[in-house]
């Protein structure tokens, strides 16, 4: 009577989301403070004070009916100019606001543009390990079949020989993710213009581009240089954004799909968006949330707290005899289980309330991701048990 | 490179929201006040103060990373509480707050919960006609076959022999609304009554059960007597609810599916919508929305101003010869087109800046829905119109 399939999903949950089940459960046994959840990227930093007022001055001078009523299934023309002109202005990116799509989110942008881009169950969708693992259940979701590089394990950048065996004619898109969840590489402008002309070769030689698509959830997040704009070096690049992180709103589910002008066929493949959004469910983006985005689309996090996080696990752990590679973005450290078995270490973690998770599901088995988007208390207090944890 | 069948989907829009888009801008053209847009069913009544209130104390309360973090997949714990306590209290219902999964409205319930049931391109989902035409949308877009039963045109109820006819062995699911969108109607008891004894015949004579998916985010609009509850009268019957209507939020995507206790493999069914709900993308509903529902939940809407939009517009319109069934609940009325031509009807209707639907969509040609749920000034100001239109 049901989907075996979806069965399966929903009562195998994803390891991250067990975790944070497991935390809030461990919070009520032990107490919150003596819970150490680095289990999920929910930010630490609230949202920038304009956001709430924009809430609040939304909710007492807009008619209700106006402000919570439907939007347009593309979303609101003055937040859709809104992103579009931020990302002329940030990144002289060349893009109409009727190639924006407002979504629920960075999931719904890529369950919505996986959809909207896979005809045949032969489909393949390429990702370079580590990746988020809900995008192979998006991608599967879609129908099509999902395809991992292995990772590149001394800068978590792309390993370009790797690139160019495995894509194969069904080969549709290539998903990158810098900064990256759960490395914190920010993949550089050298390797990005390598992998734009390998992939511009290939897509000639196929004879239909293989599409890019850039999840960039942590965009704003980046402690150096920022990823430079894929757009630019290879105009087959669809952006699939979020607000999650960058306005500290993950739990209000809302982002955006942009189709730049440079991608070919793109007024179809914004349509097949839209119809992808319909099959799926989605009527429209919040509406509160979406103008909000638009009064707020230009403001920028203050990172700090996240990267003093950063300084603090990252030197603390080093110094216990961790490694890992120092984290030039988002809020995440992978770190080398110290016994090779990142599962045992997290089980051993978890009997000192001190919830990470293991790197199998990330594609890239023997790291542990810890998110650091916790109050630095939390870090502070947590260190012993980290040491203790190394020590065995 | 794309999905030509969401191409089709998104290139093609549903009528309803071809017509919104069209009002949308032929109000820059002649004026707000001069477009009688009667084409979607964006509530015109404001949601309860006590909404606006609670999103404000919230905002001004809680710290907004709790605020708007990720709440669990299937919703905060106090928001299922709340709603599973509200279906005990109005309908002694018999449903756990672990068996309610929030979602982003009704047309994400529907997505999800079909994408939960169908395993096979030949699993079959039933409808009545008249019926919301996204249904179909979403049948075919979880992979089933979408069946419709002709309308019954005297009472716009359901022919139980057409229904007992149209089941096969593949039907997974039929799905029901009432107070229905386009028709206004409300099932009647016996009819219910008779409909469960014959889905419980053909379950066991097919060896599995037929789901009966509610769809009711009419519920709560309703100027007669209320829709009996589904699951006391048939047990394998899935509430698909959305805050929409009765709260007045439907460009907030607020709802919720809930599989009762009585539902055969009801776990297994649960923990394949949580699967379903992550295939599509949907990470959580919005949080403050959420938050909002978990405070609101008991809120009824104040109908009067519908009824009297109904009363206004039905009388009128009766009066001029228009036939139409006498609507009992949602705020529709479903008329004949005087000439039986509901496309060029409303075409007509469309040179006089009168915004109304085709049946067509809804699988009922020669039929037209208008939405009555405006102010009540609108409806005055159109009625010559309405006149001028029948006498051709």
């Amino acid at each position: 009577m049901i989907s075996e399939k979806m069965y399966e999903l929903g009562s195998r949950r994803s390891a991250i989301r067990e975790l944070f089940e497991y935390g809030k459960s461990a919070a009520e046994r032990v107490g919150a403070d003596n819970v150490f959840d680095f289990s999920l990227g929910n930010p630490s930093l609230p949202p920038p004070r304009e956001v709430t007022e924009t809430a609040m001055r939304l909710l007492e001078s807009l008619p209700p009916c106006e402000l919570h009523g439907y939007t347009s299934a593309q979303g609101l023309p003055e937040t859709r100019q809104a992103v579009a002109d931020c990302l002329i202005r940030r990144y002289g990116a060349s893009i109409r606001p009727d190639r924006i799509y407002m979504t629920c989110g960075a999931a719904a942008s890529l369950a919505i543009l996986f959809r909207a881009l896979i005809s045949s169950p032969d489909d393949e969708i390429l990702a370079v390990a580590p990746y988020f693992p809900e995008y192979k259940v998006f991608a599967e979701g879609a129908g099509a079949r999902f395809r991992v590089l292995p990772p590149d394990l001394v800068g978590f950048g792309i390993d370009l020989d790797a690139l160019e065996t495995a894509i194969t004619p069904r080969t549709r898109a290539l998903i990158l993710n810098s900064p990256n969840n759960p490395s914190g590489a920010v993949l550089k402008r050298p390797t990005l213009t390598a992998l734009a002309a390998l992939l511009k070769r290939k897509s000639e030689a196929l004879g239909s581009p293989i599409l890019l698509v850039s999840d960039e959830p942590y965009r704003e997040i980046v402690y150096g240089e920022a990823t430079p704009y894929l757009p630019a070096l290879y105009p087959d690049t669809v952006l699939c954004y979020s607000y999650s992180k960058s306005l500290s709103l993950p739990g209000e589910r809302i982002g955006y799909i942009a189709v730049p002008d440079g991608v070919r066929e793109g007024d179809r493949l914004y349509a097949a968006v839209c119809g992808a959004g319909r099959a799926l469910g989605y009527v429209c983006a919040p509406a509160l949330m979406q103008r909000i985005v638009a009064a707020c689309v230009d403001l920028l996090p203050d990172i700090r707290p996240y990267r003093e996080n950063r300084d603090l696990l990252y030197g603390a752990l080093t110094r216990y005899g961790y490694e890992c590679v120092l984290p030039e973005g988002a809020f995440y450290l992978f770190v080398k289980a110290p016994d090779g078995d990142s599962e045992g270490f997290c089980e051993k973690a978890k009997r000192e309330n001190v919830l990470i998770v293991p790197g199998d599901g990330f594609g890239c088995a023997g790291y542990l991701r810890i998110s650091y988007c916790v109050g630095r208390e939390r870090i502070e207090r947590s260190l012993t048990a980290f040491e203790r944890l190394i020590r065995g």
